[in-house]
């Protein structure tokens, strides 16, 4: 049984536990006031070419999500989501939990416009409905599409406008970036946005999410967020040690970019085959549309997400690909597909 | 320059790191469903002498603290801590920003006794106050203390009557239970607690507590509130591998024990040299009281807590052993105090 | 100019003042615990022919609700409510700021059905999501529909199977219950709902809405809940003695019948005049749909809400009506809007 | 059986229901937006001589306080307060239930002192612990006593140079000022404080109470946190009438020294009589300390509050005093007491 289910099934990669390992007995100061940390974050400071931001290690994305948007935001004020925003579906309430209503707007890829946006504004008038104060998207998105650099900048003009905070979940911001179709650089989210998060649990990781907080106004005691919200790790330097082996080289990228080509191979190959899919997705998910049949199937070799229903003979599936994905397996995969087909 | 400053300035014990590498490349069930965590789970309950619990693993202290008293607690319920429990003091007010107050009773020896207990009870009369619904206490305590089994168990029988929930913060849970003194074991906490935890990240894990959930009613849907609160990691296998190594034979005693030693030896030494402490603690942490002058001789080759002031010549400083302390630097701290104190 | 914009203009019936009056100077235990909020109670339980209830008097519905709704739930549960629900729509995130997501569902008429509920239930699955546990309806709704006892039964048998609370906010249940369309009475509710409120601002009091619990296991406690979120009034017999004027006869019936007589005579007027309607409300808010031109013209004498845009050139508009609505000004208008018309 | 329990045991000074009754049909704007209301805000403005204040209206002292703190404050901060605080003690964990920790400091006399903030300045240093960044203190205080000018202009520096908000609780700030020992004014509050509020409820009132907010900074969206915590009142003109006829003349002053002179009155017989008190109280609140005996027989015709042991044989009472407190329930009290103490 292979599992195309998810980018968290395998472990971290290899230089990773090493670094892990060799920095292991090294007596260093806790809560990530260590000297791994801080080597990881100046490195991250010049591949974002940026001095002038803060950047702190967590360990999970609801955990990221929950702390920077409840840090950021006032009592009254609320966030603005896709329907499809992992924030407003799948963090079980988080956001609602600090206090904040998530405020949801139907999109069909999974993205957001200054449209939404506008509407949502538009709707709120007074004080007996929430202030919408924060734009949360995420990159690539929960469908795996991704926003292209002239989307960003519309989303990011219009936010500097109407005094919002554009927040972007990046829990696979790894992949969204090594897209071909990419046109942004993490230099551009520090330009753009007001802070974003680049994940590295769905990227080759054991855990950790490291967020990046542009806005000068929004920097002020966040350490005193984290922990409150109990996610100051005493060895603070476990993530600390990933990032610095992630970034010291190209190694993130690297690792996205295997995982974009697994997918970028089963999606062409599914679609040779006359499959039609829910979006069209260049990242590391893919949701092909197949028939109940030949689902089941699939099923006794691969483990992968039943999506959502199409009609009664077909259904959205999902595959994902990560760094640690086997091209034999993704092979395997569209052998079997084809055979299953004829 | 040797720090006694805590017990997490190492990372892991390095069979922890080797189980992390074997399982590495494995693919397995997220958030915790792995075979690992399961295994881990069922060798605790063996441990433990008692299947009828919940466990779940959980990044950190703080973080298990919030997660559990928010989820046993309905909004008007309080927690009873003494004044220097660590959710009274040191966690940045996590549990009132889950909305329950902490409700501190001064103590001097980091214990709550039933005394204490009643009197808040005896306070607390009406609908003007909170209830309090929840006692809090810490074994080894955040002075180094420990809870003798007649003390656990008149809390106990105290609470039961009371309809109070017990709560024990184990985050040095395995020095507490490996001190000579000690007549605990970890089925008295399961028999005398409503829930509990064990801490990893204090004792050789890389991060990672075991929290144990006695009450029936406390364990419904409680993986909910894991979720909510940020803390259901993508590769929750990472603590269940951990504490699988940790308990598959008496790894964890064993490392609770070296740090007991040189705790120890520690204590013995300096108080033969005609010191007094803050308390007799029995545990890896102890508070010897120390001229001012020598102190900031110390302060040259070791780092450590200055902890309280004793009056305008002496302080108190905390000395923290661990699983990684070396004996030669406690020899080395000795021989120097010694060589300072003569 | 005379208003039609809500149901809250005036002050208080006479009666009621005049109660407040006559019982002014006399001294009286605080916090709700005196003899007239007592006999309010007891006159309330006659009234709904229960005894088994619990009835708490709180100053307005948005506080009510989150009283309510607060108390009821655990931290990962949700309430579900229909996308026009106050709560969802017109409380400023309320039922968030106490942790809790609303999750919305669409219809058209106000109106939650099981097919509705049951859709919820069905996208919840575990715990990556909330826990929808809570169903929240308004008696009569935002826009002015009412259910009928048939919809309310299935709802609330739906709602035991499944182990969901049913709530009903009944900030305008007098004018629903006084409809001719409809067949529920107290009792009904009592029987059906786990929970419910009576309100008394929209009514003809000063301010106050009567809170029935009808469900054992949400009643204990429940002044705690009351007095922490800043609702337990010193003075509380100023809601009891509104309350018991209004019950120990048919006022609170009398006073809704003469709002909803008075909505019915505009409703059948506008409708002669050939316009259509939002929806058909039989309560006391009605929602013609009138050409902006006319609009205009009748906004010199009259004020009312601006509901939606229906087309370029028509709009919905709110009328209500309330207790104190002048049959005069309410034929004044009709004349006025004919003279419009023509 | 004559009550000096408490200030709220009658309804409100007969000028104010005749002020509601004149009013009553006029129909007026909701949620506060009505002339009474805007002129009760002229007015005040006009007393506190200064016209950059934005003052609202909300119905109860524990509202006032939880909504204004949990507005001012951000997740991290928390309050300090003296241990006799309203908010530390009798809330029912109100602020807390907003998400923050109240930091009592123990005092004698109610009062808290530049010392006391500064010691909890010192003791708060990182982010492991919350952040002290209101100051919250009663005048008059809850066991009588007041502050006098020089003491709030120290506070006041202080605060002010630690970026510290200073909020003043006036559930009984009539009382306070009308003192004969007083020495401040409500001018002297604008100036000294950053948000203070006037209480009504506790001074002739039905219910209500006047937020005064003086700095710039915390006036903004401040009626969407009103609303959000259910103080919105739909009826907001019945607490801005009765702040307009309060204020209009003397009448709210009147009302307080009435009843700070009842309370003289009684604290000068009773002192004469040879008892000693808990606190030297100048405002309508006093605490003689009396035989055991003697309080027994009182209190078959009189009610007061039980409010502390002082040995087996003595107790501590307490008396309240109201503009409704009768001279002649006063001298019966006294030849009461003289006869029993004979």
């Amino acid at each position: 049984m292979y599992s195309f289910k998810n980018d968290y099934s395998e472990g971290a990669h290899p230089r990773i536990l090493n670094a892990l390992i060799e920095s292991n007995l090294e007596q260093t100061a806790g809560y990530g006031e260590d000297c791994y940390t801080t080597k990881a974050v100046e490195i991250l400071k010049e591949k974002i070419k940026c001095e002038n931001v803060d950047i702190h290690f967590i360990s999970g994305g609801t955990q990221t999500n929950l702390i920077a948007i409840s840090a950021f935001l006032r009592p009254h004020e609320a966030a603005i989501a896709a329907n499809t925003g992992h924030i407003f579906v799948h963090e079980t309430g988080a956001i609602e939990a600090t206090g904040h209503k998530v405020i949801s707007t139907k999109v069909n890829d999974g993205k957001l416009t200054v449209e939404n946006i506008k509407a949502v504004l538009e709707e709120h008038t007074d004080e007996h409905m929430v202030k919408p104060k924060l734009v949360y998207i995420s990159d690539s998105t929960e469908i795996g599409t991704i926003y292209k650099k002239v989307e960003l900048e519309a989303i990011s003009a219009f936010c500097r406008e109407n005094n919002l905070i554009l927040f972007v979940d990046g829990a696979r911001l790894g992949s969204a970036l090594s897209c071909e179709e990419n046109d942004l650089e993490l230099s551009d989210l520090a330009r753009l946005t007001d802070a974003f998060y680049i994940g590295g649990t769905k990227n080759g990781a054991l855990l950790g999410e490291a967020l990046v907080i542009c806005k000068d106004s929004l920097k002020e005691d966040f350490r005193f967020h984290i922990k409150q919200k109990g996610a100051l790790l005493a060895k603070g330097k476990v993530l600390g040690i990933q990032f610095l082996e992630l970034f010291k080289d190209n190694l993130y990228f690297d690792l996205a970019s295997h995982a974009n080509n697994m997918a970028k191979l089963l999606n062409k190959e599914i679609k040779k085959m006359g499959y039609s899919f829910l979006t069209e997705s260049p990242s590391n998910q893919i949701f092909p549309i197949l028939p109940n049949t030949i689902i089941k199937k699939l099923e006794e070799k691969y483990s992968f997400t039943i999506w959502s229903k199409v009609d009664n003979n077909n259904t959205v599936i999902r595959l994902v690909t990560s760094w640690a994905t086997k091209q034999d397996a993704v092979k395997d995969f569209i052998e079997d597909l084809k055979i299953l087909t004829k």
